[in-house]
């Protein structure tokens, strides 16, 4: 028998809570051992729910008690939440947590202690919700360099972009209003909407495959909030769909990561995952291409990969377990400025001739026209490098908007 | 350092020769250890390629060797392949499998020949090539009760279908013909286009998922010999996909399983996937729907996967991996007889009057009708279990086709 505490019973940790018991017996053969929760911390009361008898509003009841072995943390935030995971990999505790900020913001220094300590700290909720994609990484495609990853990692964004596409003219800020209407946008939705998660859970993924740290404020992020129902339309008419991408890529120059709205066609493996859905594509130096796709959010599949979490920790009880995250250096990223794309660009009307001038001084550009959008017109950039687009931007003025093809 | 030996210097074995090699530095350090490959068995001769140092022609040679801990076998085929493997287990030596044929076979008896010495079968390979399908179940969603898996497992057949579908009218013939050219589809290709290679692979993930051994004999299978490019074009018209889809389910009677070509609509997650590449949706309890894409075959996508293989068998050098098919008893499959699914039936025109008397006594059948087939008529059945539907066909006399609706 192996205890473990949790630590927060809110949506997550009560999910945890309910896998746990619900799916006990097969757990417990999975992870060679009986897995009793000791303690579960949290400063409410929950009368009647069965977490009663093991509740406790103080935390040294759980750093304290030797008996425990893994501690879940899915407190969120980073205040008290790093300092008892701290607490917790010095008292020689494996931690298991699905807390993406915590991680991407500290996850070099607590592994280290988790390594001094000779403890796990386990992070598989923190990306892609329910898909295992961590554990894909470190125990899976164990073989390839993994040269690539390209994820739909934030169920918000693509709700909402999902609902604009499915509403043909149905505006950003309505589709947001109605998602936290439903619960899947936060009232402060500007960690979802302006890209700030994704480029978290990116730069986990990138510390894991890559092996030194990336640090997510080094990633140019760019969010969906200035994606219009306009856009949207265009993107339709010509068969692609809006997608909020977070990639990491191995190149010549470097490792190059951004999160930023793309045009998908048809053809990309990402186009048709919908609604809350989240995917992470994978490219292998051997294994070629493969996609996890998944849940990316919700009570019970984000406590189904965090238990996951705590069978792994049970499973290497005295013994660590391999991360690829693990030079203490961190990773300086390789400039963007260099990447050819080309860019859907929508201007007004008048300014037709100066776009031709500006972006296409060699030939004519294509131009897309929507019925009812009659001041304005849309046109696709020949390749251009997002230095050259910049400057080029700069030059030719006012546009409407613009997205980068993939 | 630990030692391995390659039973087998063909596609698959080579593929695994070079992966090694060429990804060395990667993989020992997630292995824990240097890796070496000490001897390579092949009846053959290779002049000047870098296997010659290391090749055998006498199985003894890798047998008696007691510094090779891992055995990784691409031979294929139950006889030697059996024969090696059993040997090798009984050495206390681990080995490594993409051998489907022998580990639907004679799994059962390997597993607890590799458990009464302290040792592990692994056979990522067997399954969905390059997908790391059995990793997953094993390791990764272990929170989960997992009670349902579909797959399109065989990426010759899903080559046809896709090119029977994107080459409006092309026969399966000729499609079967230029696989064959191209090297997509074996001389015989009766494993695949029958359906038996997906037979054997659900049962494999079947047993994994539900503990118990799942007979790839037990199990319905149908293959698409008799899909036609009018099926196709039907197909194609109503907007939906044949795909060959494998699947076992956990039902209230028991566990059911088939392999049969099934009509997709575009919001299934397996509607998508085309060409040779493999895909496993899964359903867990508590993670709801996960799919797994990737390459089904080729020499370095399955030597990816047994590669990983050799990674775990070297992390638990002198310890046991868990595995979900730990039971020996064999599992009982449920009839499919209750199963209630919707039916696309092709008949002669002349046949329609009689045709709803039998399909939809009660009602009136929807048609469909394409321009250039004018002697024919299909429509869509109103539910019927697989007993009724057979009973009613029986009744009705000759059909054209008939494909199943997911």
């Amino acid at each position: 028998m192996i205890k473990a505490a949790i630590l927060g019973y809110g949506t997550v940790g009560s999910g945890v809570f309910n896998v746990i018991k619900e799916n006990s017996e097969l757990i417990n053969s999975r992870a060679g051992q009986e897995i009793e929760i000791k303690h579960v911390l949290d400063l409410r009361k929950f009368p009647g729910d069965p977490v009663e008898s093991v509740l406790t509003d103080n935390f040294e009841d759980i750093a304290d008690d030797p008996e425990v072995k893994i501690v879940v943390e899915v407190m969120g935030g980073i205040g008290a939440a790093y300092e008892f995971t701290k607490r917790c990999l010095e008292e020689g505790k494996n931690v298991c947590t699905s807390n993406k900020e915590l991680v991407a913001e500290h996850g070099l220094e607590l592994m280290r202690i988790a390594r001094e300590n000779d403890v796990n700290y386990f992070f598989e909720a923190s990306c892609g919700g329910g898909i295992p994609i961590i554990r894909a990484l470190n125990d899976c495609l164990t073989a390839d360099d993994i040269d690539q990853i390209t994820g739909i990692l934030n169920g918000t964004t693509n709700f909402i972009l999902t609902e604009m596409t499915q509403n043909d003219g149905v505006s950003f800020s309505k589709v947001l209003k109605q998602a936290q209407a439903n619960g899947f946008a936060e009232r402060d939705p500007s960690a979802d909407i302006d890209g700030y998660d994704p480029a978290r859970k990116i730069a986990i993924l990138s510390s894991i495959i890559f092996g030194s740290s990336v640090d997510y404020k080094d990633i140019y992020t760019e969010g969906i909030r200035k994606i219009s129902a306009e856009d949207i339309k265009y993107a339709s008419t010509m068969g692609y769909a809006v997608k909020l991408l977070a990639e990491a890529k191995k190149t010549g120059d470097g490792v190059r990561a951004y999160v930023a709205p793309f045009l998908l066609d048809q053809n990309h493996p990402l186009y048709s995952i919908n609604g809350v859905m989240n995917a992470v594509y994978v490219h292998g130096n051997m294994l070629g291409d493969a996609v996890f796709t998944g849940a990316g959010a919700g009570s019970l599949p984000t406590a189904s990969a965090v238990v996951a979490d705590v069978i792994d920790a049970a499973r290497h009880d005295g013994k660590r377990a391999y991360c690829g995250w693990r030079h203490d250096e961190k990773l300086a990223l390789a400039s963007n400025d260099g990447i050819k794309r080309r860019y859907l660009v929508r201007i007004y009307t008048e300014d037709q001739g100066k776009a031709n001038s500006v972006f296409a001084p060699d030939g004519f550009l294509d131009t897309i026209s929507i019925g009812d959008l009659e001041e304005e017109v849309a046109f696709i950039t020949p390749e251009l490098s997002e230095k050259d687009f910049e400057t080029k931007e700069k030059a030719f003025g006012k546009i409407i908007s613009r997205i980068r093809f993939y």
